[in-house]
């Protein structure tokens, strides 16, 4: 930690300074310069906190130095992690494609889109049980008639499902059916619930919130490492911003940003991300240009009767048509797709 | 809901987005423009969505007319809401005042403060017993034993008492201590936790989330009101934007704006909202001028010790200081604040 | 300046940024920490940048220490800035209001403004003649003709003018007529039109742009300052962030912060700060309560016939009331605003 | 246009407004909901604005149906435009890239830098010879000594340049050297600017600024097409957001939203995107697979002594390897990029 005092300080504002940072257990390094004198301390900063100096008299400044999330940092990692999903595996050459409806919505659908996603290259099904939704009179998911759907789906294709838990309560029922957990945006920073998954072995999607920012994000995923769940997948899908002519703004800066801070695999939403079915094809190549590891896509048997995300999800042509340009370009960035199934 | 076709849009395509509308169960209205035909809806369209025709083809875009909030909306309530906790009623023309410490720590600690802002003209503790925290590394709260403390605090001195509840499985443990709960920013959309407080009848203090909009925020009260209890009170803490000088950038427009809306009074935090302590007292007066119907103030006995918040927290003589200030602002706006006890 | 290895760093990586900070003619000074060596620079760091030493193998951070604007600073300023703009000072006790329309429309139209504002209590007449307008095809304004007209207001009401200036070429122009320039937004960092002002010795009224950062805000001033114009007032006339149920976010943190940061008196622009006429008198008052030096209100004879910015002017009866309004608090923080004339 | 009144609305007010809507030479036509009425306005709104109904009594809210701008809107346009600099066309199946430095600082530097990105299959040189920045004491560019080095490096290798307008004055001088015009995200809503280098007929490059809307955008660029010169490549270049691991938020959705709304070519800046050199290749990538009819890249033959943007520029090396992924993309969505020269 770097401590900058004011151009005012005075002699005894700096010594109580000095004194502060060694009763913190840290070695204070006093620096006097042309205009100011600063203050380093010496040791584990994690065992203190900014705050402590920020409130002391004459002190401008305290920037940290060292970051505070270890499990999750590509310091100190041997190799990248890899998330095993059933049989699929999350961080290697090939990229895995989760796909499916925002909610599920009947049998017929799920299943039917189940067999769609997978002749077309997915590997996961995605599908919505317990929806978060913005109003308490909209849609609100099937809940576990909705997971039972879901499970129908996997025994009739062999496809691992994600599907979102929102709250604690739920863990434990949505852990019976499902392959891996999704956090939803909203809940990235829901600690009793990253608690709650953090204590199970099954595999997190933990998605980025709007206005989340990088290092936020890494210490949420810091919350479910911490409880002993090394199985954790970061998902990019859209920040809040100024722009309205996109339903989210996809940040896909964050693709090598978390690539480099930590050694968990990234996957990308271009469906939240851009909000609009005609524009996710570009965007879902520009993340697998970019070096995503996975995607999430919407598709549905029949968007303009879908219960929710209608505007954002492919129809069963436009996925497969999406999944032919994708797997140029991952080809083109030596990363493999599966091929489709005639 | 007005519904805009593309130029290109062919009689064909206008003809199956009339039936569409039909099927919903609203009357189409057909407007043929010199550039464009737009279809307008007559009906409750809260019992559709935009979502529904956007993805048909031929439709540009689609706008809703109605707002989908009834329980918040000023409109239909004959009179603002007054928020009773225990003696105390926020809405009226006392400016209510809720301040204490970010986290408790200890019992004096907590009583000292209770005593010396119920001195100065709070009418309500506030105090942290669970804390949700950016690191799972960082101090969490004292938990039940926090709330035990503020329990105490109560007694000493009558002060009613608000804390944040974080998890659905804590809201009975929570209930039997507290006089209304508090929901965090990071909480404003967690679903969960918002209709599990929406079956008590203890008063909630809702807070805007970071990137939250406030049509969102309103939405988010929507759910506890859904539930049955009308006691909620909205609160404006900051939003997150790109400027990194001030922790977060308090909206005051949100006052104006929630109080045309809604019934709700309106609390302001400017403590969160400026994060720097020097800087809270200018906003807490702007807040009064601008209408706010309560404030909510962080104070620590010793803000350079304090185990969080520290920075942003008021010291006890800095904290009468700042009443007397909000006090002569409100006096200017009608409101009035108790005076100060020798 | 401070530079932090990464913890990978080779001890040559180390020596050579050390003599890269030689090089720079600062002096490097070693702190070898538990896990990472941080390298502290003595001196001016002014005449190096921070991307010198980001560049360099095995830097992690440069975090700067000093700020680079010293005109504007109120680091070494004996005392606050009063700006006189003919014989109104800005900058004292008396809160300066600056009224008047968006546009310049007619004779009739600025001079019965003008004096409708002179008699609830403003000191300055504002109104534009050269209009910045997002389409090509939306009312630019009435240039010179506008310019006339605001002198003919001046001559019958005594009032000092301040207007808008967008172009280089046209700061000779506008000079002629106005008492006062006024920088738009959207011109905070056209660095052409600040010199250009920077080296005239008429008052500027320097407004923050919709996404700029309030250090690249008072960055833009010491432009105007270095150029030799002292003469500099700050305005703050809302920011842009996600929320769109208000025009701007007006982001009243900022008061403290540049009070704090400079010498110069700072404006709030409440009428683009929210956008919308009723919503404009509790952010006056509110402005008012936290601070500030002066006030700009759009006012019109009748906003729904305004050729711009009509949604957001307040007519003379809707002026007068909110003056009545910004008086009260003025005087509940010390300040005065003149008295209405009957 | 179409205006929603108020619930509340009064009978004489709904007359009120359709006599306004009259005489701004449009039909009304009215529409009694079950819960409001709302009134549609038939006609050209171009020649109208959604203000001049707002203010009036009983209007709730006004939405405008037609987009503004006419000459960028790819409604009504026959084909994509090409934008002819020199030889090189920009808007072909062939990706356009412009690498240079962010500074021209000698003959040496720049010649070389020609040299390399021209063997790597760059088309078109950058280089600023006048430069926007922050402080008033930063390095500000070598000016018309920069231009006419410029001019030595395309003599040297041919390629034609693009450098920054910052100065209506200057537009003249510049347009003597330069091949494209630049205008930089600071000045795209400097309309005095936009309107001079629209009434010449070299190409422009417009960058979008940090809080620019894409709508915002596009008028920008019609401001430069209404001045009669058809020649305009829009860029996208980051966008300012509440993330601080990266410079900006480089925002790929921008991408198919601007090919769908304009005629315009659309180029992506990653260097300034991202802001960090090992994180611009990915995203350059990334531009490639989302449809980027050009790049622009700085690239610097030493850019740890780099006069500016060091943090952010390719070397030769990096260039080139940079462009064999580049290139490999660009073939996978069928585009093309030149072979590099041995």
């Amino acid at each position: 930690m770097i401590i900058v005092m004011r151009k005012s300080a005075t002699e005894e504002q700096i010594q109580l300074v000095m004194k502060a940072v060694t009763d913190e257990g840290l070695e204070p390094r006093r620096l006097d310069g042309v205009e100011r004198t600063v203050i380093a301390c010496i040791g584990d900063e994690r065992a203190t906190s900014a705050e402590r100096f920020e409130v002391l008299e004459g002190v401008d400044r305290v920037m940290p130095v060292l970051q505070d999330y270890k499990l999750a940092s590509r310091d100190g990692a041997l190799e990248r992690t890899r998330v095993p999903v059933r049989d699929v595996i999350i961080g290697d050459r090939e990229i895995v494609v989760m796909a499916g409806p925002c909610s599920v919505e009947s049998e017929e659908q799920i299943v039917s889109t189940a067999r769609a996603v997978k002749a077309a290259g997915a590997r996961i099904l995605r599908g919505g049980a317990f929806k978060p939704r913005t109003s308490p009179y909209a849609f609100q998911g099937l809940a576990e008639d909705g997971l039972k759907l879901l499970a129908t789906a996997r025994e009739e294709t062999g496809l691992p499902i994600v599907t979102e838990v929102m709250d604690p309560h739920n863990v434990e029922l949505v852990g019976r059916y499902t392959d891996m957990y999704q956090i939803g945006a909203r809940n990235v920073q829901n600690y009793a619930l990253l608690r709650e998954v953090g204590q199970t072995r099954i595999p997190v999607l933990l998605k980025r919130g709007m206005s989340t920012t990088l290092k936020e994000f890494v210490f949420a995923a810091e919350y479910i490492l911490a409880g002993g769940n090394p199985h954790v997948v970061l998902c990019e899908r859209g920040i809040r911003t100024f722009e309205t002519a996109t339903r989210n703004t996809l940040d896909l800066n964050a693709l090598p940003v978390l690539q480099e801070w930590t050694h968990l695999p990234v996957c990308i939403d271009p469906s939240h991300g851009v909000g609009v079915t005609r524009w996710v094809p570009p965007l879902a190549r520009a993340a697998v240009a970019a070096g995503a590891d996975a995607l999430m896509l919407e598709v549905h048997p029949d968007p303009a009767h879908a219960w929710s995300d209608g505007a954002q999800s492919l129809d069963f042509e436009g996925f497969a048509e999406a999944m032919d340009g994708i797997r140029r370009v991952a080809a083109a960035v030596d990363r493999t797709l599966p091929q489709p199934v005639a």
